[in-house]
């Protein structure tokens, strides 16, 4: 086996060092993966420039990247459903399978989790990486190991959809047209969404969110809060039963709690302002639920599910490649917005050729 | 039958006045019901005081009070559960029945509710009063009229519960002692709850509060924020699953947001700030929901059981008596506080005597 | 307005009449309806053939039909939503709105719900029919009135896709590939199944499963249990999370509770052996839910969304078209099994002509 | 440390043995255990007099027991909620946590559990057991080694509960009055069950029924189907919510059927016949839902704090006591029904004297 383990290793703020670390050898129930696809999610970004992400501090280096697929090379000695050659997405995060949300099935929010490239848990973007044999999920045959590293987001967005009940018929609203934003339209439209409107600053960001099933989109450049509010309805003509927050913003937050149908549900994805003033006063009658969506537990099937039966189509979001050996500048394109960057693919096998 | 039907009307902001209203008479599916006790809700106050409760506006003349209790005395000429002489405990609110929201069993959150003494809706602090047969549920024989009335707290506190999941061997915090705080330490009691830590900066409603059941009692009176949240932690030795405000105080808010355990819930009950600005930051993270409980629905019949069975003990939240003809000085007792004043009950019947 | 209301009607078992009625003049929250298009269901010819279909017994004339679709003609005072001119469909049961199940959203099980055709609830398989407004939902413009009527099965199938929590990834067995059936299959496959089995005893009907989005399909005729067993198992090459009985036989009751996944889910759709004999003893260390699926409640607006949107096509249901004049050839046509049938349309407008 | 491990070992069907194991060693996250009590389960019997339960096979010699209490002599070295000298009760099944089951919080149906004394894995009717820190519950101080054995078949009827909703107001029926049975009985009553009847065979059953919390008892003996409907709901007044099967008898389970309420619940308990005849007709149209409920999930912590609060009391349960030695003795007090046992405990404790 090739000795070549490089690593894209955070050192501290503002400083990623490409350094061979020693190949890891699985467990009884693990697997050695080779890695293939590594993307850049706005939470490495942020740990990049400013070593911290919401709660999440930085304090001594750590390997980068979550969202991955990859190769498995080697099983451990009880691993039995799969074997060397399959290629697979990863579930970024293995939790402690013994306290009481691992034991009820809510592992996302194990306090005891170990996630790739959350400090100080070392990620996946190398060329080696070992994990658990039940977090790494085959790829159909019609699906591509970028479709696979795809499926991070989107299991962040199925997860969201099983929290606000999507399904046929519903009516959504959508804030933020980044990546997750992106992923959410296209999961509320595979589970049957009737109206799906999104909003973002961006127009290059809101073309994208049409071809994933967006009926409306609305530029919110230069809006007041009243005139957005306003706007989002005449477009659905209907109160949504599901808004989510993908931008982080207050103000994004806000038009959820306002606009929400009764007995409806807002969710919030983007980690964005930790203190939010918020209109509750509505929200209280009209029993809206708020509920903030982490990450995802059991909905990677359901996300490849999505795409392998063309339910859902997230490729249109990879706008970038590069080589694991240029991942500072990977970072450097998704930090200076250079080329309109949504998803931006960082390729860990040697032997990948841009085509 | 008596000709008298004595009403207490709101006229505008501070003017109740006592006036004959005709005794109406019960459609088919309706009784005709004789009015016995009616307590005070701070709403009531609010509409008296100020012309409006959170969103709700007086504009016109209105017959107060919704929290109530009766005896029938007549039937319409399908009804078949009750007789005349049965009495009964009042839901005050009358869905459409016909909504998507009363259609899917949410008939609390229906736009067309008719709402006792919610603006522009009468109330029935009268000495008569007509509702649907299915609004009213038959008193067991254990149980007074005071009982009865004090079901509609009851039953805001029962539909909290239920939002809220409590189970035997849920750790409760309520933020808050008033009546309806005091009702759903009573009600997270009987559910099975573990541990009740409350919260308030009356001595004398947190004393009720130990008697009602909770274990542990917190006056915040000049703590901060930070010392009143370790000071629960430590109480209660481990995060709640479930908070609820009472107090409609942002601090109270906040409180929950940040002491309640992943994957938990906080219940808003207390109608407070409108605009509120809160830690969404770590709620996201732990996956906390946050919903508002809004009255009730379906709520009564667990909330008589509780009751009957012995399960809750409510009958201590009463503190003062008056007749209907005392309503002024029922309200300006509630206002001034006089007395300590929890539960303050009217009684229409024009023979009750007090004890 | 036209006088003609030529109503069908089962006047004993085997002897249905043509004859005509009054037009009903709507109340306050009702529309009149010029009726369009009737379906045949298996109900229906029971109750012409043995004058009882399951618990219920006709025990005096009632029009006949209650898959259906009509258009407004005529609005009561209080209607807001409706037309004339409006072309719905019509849910057949209209509820008490007043029990237990009505104000909990379960008013399918409502146990004094009016439903056409059901005695001794006349149906609406004639010229004209008064329901309420709430229960006629507005066909979209790219959905026909024959849409519409099978939008009454679809319902049914898309309730137990609820009671199934079928969604993106379940793996599904149906038992019998009639209408019901069928449109299950449909339903299925909007909701996101993965693999789809049917099986039945008549080829033509299993390649009408297979235009539905069947993956696989199985004649059983002449194969014993064990066998059938087997080649479920080894065509799916899993357990299925979901298995529906469509067929009203032990034989495929009993396969369902064989085969169906551990936590799994199975709903008895068809009205078949009142007394079954079934295998429990694995049901129960599996913890299998086995529910009943009757009828529909709230399901109307998904089935139509269903249809509206692409994700479901059930037009390829509908072999038969008659006039209401023919409707007793119709009947006979369906007894009779004459060219195939699956769904029969008896067409109520004098006005259609076959294309 | 003592080099005693007696244990009591199923070498046959028939034939118990008592021999010495080697003392095993605690890994990381696990915990080395002193015996306490065990309790005789019918389970454990009917290994005992055929070699096998349901779908289980005895194949090979195997240590019995699986209601256990013990404490805590060492601790591997991942352990942090235990220490030596805790009591605990002990869950006896240990799940793979790696499964579809596991991970969505269903890990009573994994099917690679390693569940004590079910073929092939040794159960814990010796001196010493090892097993996961998780899978042990401290006892509080007010509770018993005797009170923690039972929390086994109380943990039983607590999943029971849960999959049946049983809420403060719910309408109850159990049939057959053992130890699973009454353990029902007493978690009904906890839950806040309004009415519980129980039937059985056996009049002193129905006594301990009785102080378990039981409204009304009925002794069916001689009585048809018929007979007992009747009677059932003429005690009840109404339907129960839900109906609880315990005694392993197709009447019993076809009496479920027939008299639980409309949308509600029928829970299968008793381990009986394999195969059952029951009248499907009624169910379907009442869409009753009838569920196998099978062991227990994260259900001992309700368990324990029913019985620690006083909500639940199961002592009265306890008829009989044997020494470890006795083990021999104990099955066949229980086979031979002699002095009506209902739950007989085995002290594996050397040190335990009667009182």
């Amino acid at each position: 086996m090739a000795q070549d383990n490089l690593s894209a290793i955070l050192v501290k703020p503002n400083e990623i060092k490409l350094e061979q670390r020693p190949i890891p050898e699985p467990g009884p129930n693990q697997v050695l993966l080779q890695m293939e696809v590594v993307g850049i999610c706005g939470s490495d970004v942020h740990y990049w420039l400013e070593g911290r992400c919401g709660p999440f501090i930085l304090e001594k280096p750590m390997v980068m990247g979550h969202e991955a697929s990859g190769t498995v090379v080697k099983c451990g000695s009880e691993v039995t459903s799969l074997e060397p050659g399959d290629r697979v997405a990863i579930e970024p995060g293995v939790p402690c399978r013994r306290c009481e949300f691992c034991k009820t099935g809510r592992y996302n929010i194990c306090p005891d989790i170990l996630f790739c490239a959350t400090p100080p848990v070392d990620g996946n973007l190398a060329r080696y990486f070992v994990t658990d044999e039940d977090f790494c999920f085959k790829l159909p045959c019609n699906m591509s190991f970028e479709d696979g590293t795809l499926m991070e987001p989107l299991a962040v967005a199925v997860h969201a959809c099983k929290l606000g009940k999507v399904t046929i018929g519903s009516v959504c609203l959508v804030l933020g047209a980044g990546p997750i934003g992106l992923c959410t339209v296209a999961a509320f439209r595979a589970y049957g969404a009737r109206k799906i409107l999104v909003t973002d600053l961006l127009d290059y960001r809101l073309e994208l969110a049409k071809k994933m099933g967006a009926n409306f989109t609305l530029n919110t450049s230069g809006m007041d809060e009243d005139a957005v509010t306003e706007k989002v309805l005449s477009l659905l003509k209907e109160e949504p039963h599901v808004s989510v927050e993908c931008a982080g913003s207050e103000q994004c937050a806000r038009l959820c709690m306002k606009v929400t149908r009764a007995g409806g549900v807002m969710i919030l994805l983007g980690m964005g302002g930790l203190e939010m003033t918020m209109p509750f006063g509505a929200a209280l009658v009209k029993e809206i639920t708020s509920i903030g969506s982490f990450r995802y537990n059991n909905d990677y099937p359901e996300a490849i599910e999505m795409v392998r039966s063309g339910r859902a189509d997230v490729r249109g979001l990879v706008t970038h490649h590069f080589t694991l050996e240029e991942t500072q500048k990977a970072y450097e394109t998704h930090r200076d917005k250079i080329g309109n960057p949504i998803k931006i693919m960082i390729h860990c096998n040697p032997n990948w050729k841009p085509e």
